[in-house]
């Protein structure tokens, strides 16, 4: 028998969690790059574009919608002329692209081990 | 004047580099919930589908045939009657997913203010 739990836990496996989406958006194409870009500090929208190496301007617009939805970017408008917008990281934002930020860096670290297992596997087919 | 390298550096942020693919194994949308579910121990095939709620027979073949080939999933055929395989985490994807297993259990543990965030958005709007 299962103890009956007092309130629902989120979990990624479970196909209509909302973690599920909120984990795409964290580590999908464009999103992980834009939130290991603000970890090094606040982007004006081109220059976090220029960063993002490859990233088109539209792609780059929804990625930002999302992670600010999310609460995990802020997007803050000066009002200069002409108005300057800077995207930052919430708090939690900054918790969240810590994670992401050692994942990245574990799998740079590591990219030469992982290009030999590549030419391995790719030797032995 | 910038000081000369020695060796190329890994980056994901640049757009032709090797590790911002293998990141895009290790995150992308079946890869990371199959390295997460291979760090709990390992699994054959349609349990690890069962486990991986919602992902076709496709897809998660190609995940793991990518993850096999980054080095990060090691596939063992038993020979067995009929063979048995199963696929468990190299030390490296143990490494991988221990990283990724922290991110997740950071998203799901803030999965509530992440969503008082987007009621929030939505509102404004």
């Amino acid at each position: 028998m299962t103890e009956p739990s007092d309130e629902l836990v989120a979990s990624v496996f479970a196909r209509d969690c909302a973690s599920r989406s909120v984990l795409a958006d964290v580590t999908g194409r464009w999103g992980g790059l834009a939130l290991a870009a603000l970890h090094e500090g606040s982007y004006r929208f081109n220059a976090l574009r220029r960063r993002v190496d490859g990233v088109s301007e539209k792609m780059l617009a929804q990625t930002l919608q999302a992670l600010e939805r999310d609460g995990l970017v802020r997007r803050d408008v000066h009002a200069t002329i002409p108005p300057r917008v800077e995207y930052s990281l919430t708090e939690l934002g900054e918790r969240v692209a810590a994670k992401l930020v050692e994942l990245i860096e574990l799998v740079e670290g590591e990219i030469g081990q992982v290009r030999e297992a590549q030419a391995g596997y790719d030797r032995a087919r």
